[in-house]
């Protein structure tokens, strides 16, 4: 995942501080002035209860860590009429007990009921599915379920940690399908780095699902992995972190350029780090006719991949000397510094939460543009891609169908931002229909 | 599967019949009886409408088949007043679209709600897990989610039709676990019958899960399977077909046997049919203390089997000759004789929906008691078994926790019956405090 989207670039955890405060007007100023002092990032402000003198009031606070928060709980000691009365981890709340669960769609209260759907009744689906294997599309569960699936070896931005320790994230991505798509989303974790074991393991389980989501899976594995998987299966298989976020970059491209008059066709465009994410927009990119992509890294191997996918190899500073776009995906804060910046320049450096370059610097050194990557999720892209080829029966991604999926987000942003808001049901749903539409015109 | 729960145990499909009927006294009888003669078995009766002198029905119907439809549609032409308005299949309707989704726990409508649980607080719980790999148990859904595996080669009593077709049953299950118990089953299906491919497949997706419950897998593949999984992983595993008909076998043993007053610790007990359940059967009545377990099958296999779980291989004359306790689960029926039967015996004729004998004859014969298999259900015992288990954290099942769960289900039994009810949610709360009793009192 090249992305996230916190309010701070460098907020690192949230938490909830319950005040009891005297109930009388001027309180709150005073409390968010405190708190605006202090570098906390007020959200939400809720009221739990009031009394006849007082009211007890939740602030969510974004901040950096521990010693951030006894700070700011030492700050408040010094207002009068305000008192603490509870921290509160909303994070570690909204995580007890997991974040997805799997329901019935049926009722199970009669006998009546569990003869239809369990035995005797069921016997009957089996044996027609048995003889019309189509059938399970509308009789089961499948042609609505994803895989989500992932070794844990490259788990946002914190590394290889493991595909248990990787799960909160798998729940997340499924939290989100189903919310802003209605499509089932089965975490699974593989033990395995070998990538023969990996690729076996998915196509043994494949037959349950409608289409694999590849997440969180390190470069260079993930794409032989991903290669591999696709040669075998007759679902739809898409690596999350390199497609979806070159979706993403590819939509949001489509907007800067055309609000700065660039062509994006003839436009020299270079992308630092050829990871996962770096090579997907490199690869993406070039299928959406950028003539001329510069790319660097520290790998060799990832250099030749790049060559191999049409691009040009260079260093750092011959990229960013030539490049009228820049897209960074390295992980490295700062790796931009600012006398490399060319006049006219677009920058996107994406890497969170710190960026390769903070994009006020990038304007200041001459940048026409610059961004970083709170906003660039790859969750803008990969519930329309997978709801589009679920609905119409895709039987792979094509590149046309993560173009429309571009061009659809594009389409979708509002004239102040770079990218729509992930929670925009209808863009999602614009982006599905394009997904589908592209599909449909290919084939 | 051994068991099925049929109200007839014949009748093969079920089917709604929507009726127009003239809306006055004696109608209603008229058409029960009419359906009574044309041998349909005759489930709820609802009223979708009314009008001034009409009304509109819905007759649920168990019938044999779609002859049999027809047949009864032609008889209730005759009936004055009543018009056939249409005919639904309530089976194919209550599995459209499938019957389990994964829904979100949690709300997804703010900014701050992704930001909880997604990025950028996601990656605190992963950080978490990562240090405290016990963490994941309170802060992901993997505590309480259960794989529910299948390669599709003997589903119900319909055989090798593979995984896809087997899947209505798998969520079937899944319906179960969620309505009776309150846990999350995820069916994967396999494509492979090899023993080795479905062992690692498993495994490797095992971390995903709280236990592994595997279901409908022919025998003899089926032992393999459950003992080298359980070997390798520090979770449950558990083959439904042979332990869950196991302890709702013993728990109807017990009660049956406290009723005529025999003594299951030295009554001879005669297993005909060595399959999945019938090994489960004579494996879980050995380790109850039975001295005595005779066994017959057709293969000389599942004979040696028996021989060295300390069962005595004999043919069916010798087991019906001998046997104080007779359980059959062979797929055959009327394999049992009217003439084999024993005075005294206790006959149970698992198999569906046409038993070994049927179980009126087999009193007729002299049998203290007989019974056939449309009671005799797993889903009494898998839910409690699971539930238990993953609330205690039981690493594997003992035969202390299924025999704990045999007593749980005889102690719930009530009089006039030979079992409880799948849907008495006291009685799987009372099996899963039973299982957890018996992983303390062994641990």
């Amino acid at each position: 995942m090249v992305a996230t989207t916190p309010v701070r670039s460098n907020a690192k955890i949230l938490r909830i501080i319950r005040l009891r405060v005297t109930d009388k007007p001027g309180f709150l100023g005073k409390i968010a002035t405190l708190l605006g002092e202090l570098d906390a990032n007020i959200g939400e402000i809720t009221i739990v209860s009031q009394g006849h003198d007082f009211i007890i009031r939740e602030f969510s606070l974004q901040i950096d860590d521990d010693t951030h928060l006894q700070c700011i709980l030492e700050g408040l000691k010094v207002l009068e009429g305000v008192q603490v009365e509870a921290v509160i981890d909303p994070v570690q709340h909204a995580h007890e007990g997991g974040k997805i669960e799997i329901r019935s769609r049926v009722k199970l209260d009669s006998v009546e009921e569990m003869h239809r759907i369990y035995t005797p009744g069921v016997a009957q689906i089996c044996k027609l599915i048995e003889k019309e294997p189509q059938a399970s599309k509308v009789y089961t569960s499948i042609a609505n379920t994803v895989a989500v699936v992932t070794n844990g070896t490259a788990i946002l931005g914190l590394g290889n940690i493991g595909a248990v320790a990787g799960m909160p994230v798998m729940e997340g991505k499924s939290v989100l399908y189903q919310q802003l798509v209605g499509i089932s989303a089965v975490p699974i974790l593989l033990n395995s780095t070998d990538i023969d074991v990996i690729v076996d393991t998915v196509a043994e389980i494949a037959p349950t699902f409608a289409a694999i989501h590849l997440e969180d899976i390190a470069a260079p594995e993930c794409f032989a992995v991903e290669e591999q998987l696709q040669k075998r299966l007759n679902i739809p298989v898409l690596h999350d972190d390199q497609h979806a976020t070159a979706v993403v970059v590819l939509g949001a491209l489509m907007t800067v350029t055309q609000r700065t008059g660039i062509d994006l066709g003839t436009a020299k465009v270079g992308i630092i780090g050829l990871g996962a994410a770096g090579f997907g927009i490199a690869h993406l990119l070039k299928a959406y006719g950028v003539r001329e992509i510069l790319g660097t890294d520290l790998k060799k191997e990832a250099m030749e991949r790049l060559e191999k996918a049409g691009g040009k190899p260079v260093d750092l500073n011959a990229l960013m000397t030539d490049a009228d776009v820049v897209v960074a995906t390295t992980g490295v804060p700062g790796l931009i510094k600012p006398e490399m910046v060319q006049k006219g320049q677009v920058i996107l450096a994406l890497s969170n939460p710190d960026p390769e370059i903070n994009p006020e610097l990038a304007i200041k050194c001459g940048a026409e543009f610059a961004a970083d990557g709170r906003t660039i999720n790859n969750a803008l892209a990969f519930p329309g891609l997978f709801r589009g080829a679920l609905k119409i029966g895709a039987t792979h991604f094509t590149d046309a169908m993560k173009i429309a999926a571009a061009h659809a987000i594009a389409g979708q942003t509002k004239m102040d931002s770079l990218v729509p808001s992930i929670l925009d049901r209808d863009m999602h749903e614009a982006v599905a229909q394009a997904v589908m539409q592209a599909w449909l015109d290919g084939n």
